[in-house]
């Protein structure tokens, strides 16, 4: 059976659900029609994952759905935002029931956790992508953002890292198997939104790491005129990820695979965050500190310093 | 030379205008930061165009610049809604300085006539295609649906139909114009913005017409739950697409063809819009009336009537 868009719209994309910021006009008109209360403003970020580029060819569509919203709400729980409204642009080669289904499943399963409301969106017909525009919702002039690091600030990142590189690497292996914490990482990141939201309060900046540590943290050292120590040894990994770095050779590895999607923030010297940890149940890790001038310098046990500032780059 | 994402954002995509309303933390960041005027609520609309099937491949970027933005200005003008914000996020096969430069060229010179500020997106590597989300402003618990159309109603539509139909036709030639109306229509649409904004206390209903005058006109009568008598000598045609439907012995040719981003409205009966069209320059023309029923019946001179509900479907 041929469905039109009207159609696919109506079977998949149409929720009730009277939880969270219900829009005052929603999907099937022109536009969607938001209330944004007087108190707030509006966080707003577009991301699109191409098949082949970003996700491998034949992807668990359940797995896709959930990965497209979580790479979005990591945008959002960087500026410390709460997640309200989302946009879903979906193009694919056809209509096929069982993959939008799959999809949707997967997309609203992660979507009704924050009570994200879908106000709108398109489906049109062409090679594999999709695009998510998400909105979230912050107190009148708090945020968290990029530049507001000094010097002296410690640096924590939660999580740990290189998961995500390495469960790109066995993913395309025909064993691959999602219980295996990499492959996870790599096909069902969880975002961390409470973390973000708890943040806004103590951080000075934050980001989500998508590009890899190295490069995402020297985006925050760009924006706020600083540079940074980082001890290799305080960097979070894995016995999977410690095992794979002795295996290649480069102890550097980890820094600069994406797709991670935890955070890097900074807090002022001194700042106790057990309750933070507690209460958002993340794992956080101070790995250094922030200094004077503009490089990413990082320590090893026995004095050897590198300086980095490299990530993974769309178009290299 | 090799670019990457953060090269080509800030080359082609950073602007520093001040006008309209400047974001609270424009491009650069996880998120945008917005400020929605406490007197105003928030219209959204997405809208995604790919290569081979919303534009023909090598196409000029200059003018898909344009039209990219010129569509999702159509669904904020059929809200009655004022521009504001938008994010554009560009999947392209490589980085081509010159197809960029056009593109942005054609979508900023759009964006700048109404004060509209980009604030965000993504530029991604894979087959070329572009989703704009945009954002306007609409006064508190003020905007055009296509649910409010009464019996009795006037109903009305902006310039002429099927240009952009045949203009898709003849932009296939070797010898196409972009100085041909029909060329144009289809290539450089125009969006009712102005007009939308002024019907914003005038019309019952409002919708583009993107999908075709029957397809559209339809939406408005199944959310209205009316039905429609249109007179078929008062579509506008202009003299070209009249020779068109001649030629192709098909009168109702121009009633299925998609893309002219015309506005199509309603207004309770004998309200007089020759302010409104002396205003914004529109060509404003009355079509029929809105009646009891479900259906959308077109009656030509001879009382001939049929019943119209096709239009373009995304997966047909």
């Amino acid at each position: 059976m041929a469905l039109n868009e009207f159609s696919v719209i109506d079977e998949f994309f149409k929720l009730d659900a009277a939880y969270g910021h219900p829009p005052v006009i929603g999907i099937g008109d022109d536009c969607a029609v938001l209330d944004v209360p007087a108190d707030r403003q509006l966080a707003v970020s577009t991301d699109t994952l191409v098949e082949g580029v970003h996700f491998l060819q034949d992807s668990d569509p359940e797995l896709l759905g959930h990965k497209v919203l979580a790479v979005n709400l990591s945008d959002l729980a960087a500026m410390g935002a709460s997640p309200t409204w989302v946009s879903l642009a979906v193009t694919l080669p056809r209509v096929d029931r069982a993959w939008l289904a799959a999809f949707t499943k997967g997309f609203f399963s992660l979507a009704s956790r924050y009570s994200l409301q879908l106000i709108g969106g398109d489906t049109t017909r062409g090679p594999l992508s999709v695009t998510v525009n998400i909105m979230g919702l912050l107190p009148k002039n708090q945020r968290l953002t990029r530049s507001g690091a000094r010097e002296g600030d410690d640096i924590y990142v939660s999580g740990s890292f290189g998961n995500a590189g390495l469960g790109l690497i066995k993913a395309k292996l025909p064993e691959a198997d999602i219980s295996d914490i990499d492959v996870a990482a790599y096909l069902r990141p969880e975002p961390c939104v409470e973390l973000g939201e708890a943040l806004l309060s103590v951080a000075t900046s934050c980001i989500d790491i998508s590009d890899g540590l190295s490069a995402d943290l020297n985006h925050i050292l760009l924006a706020s005129d600083v540079g940074a120590r980082v001890d290799h040894s305080a960097v979070p990994l894995t016995q999977s990820v410690s095992d794979h770095v002795q295996q290649v050779g480069d102890i550097f590895w980890p820094y600069s695979t994406g797709d991670d999607y935890q955070l890097c923030f900074t807090v002022p010297s001194g700042i106790d965050l057990s309750v933070i940890e507690k209460k958002t149940s993340a794992k956080i890790t101070k790995i250094g500190v922030i200094e004077k001038g503009c490089e990413l310098r990082v320590v090893q046990d026995n004095g050897e310093r590198h300086v980095l500032n490299k990530g993974y780059e769309h178009f290299s």
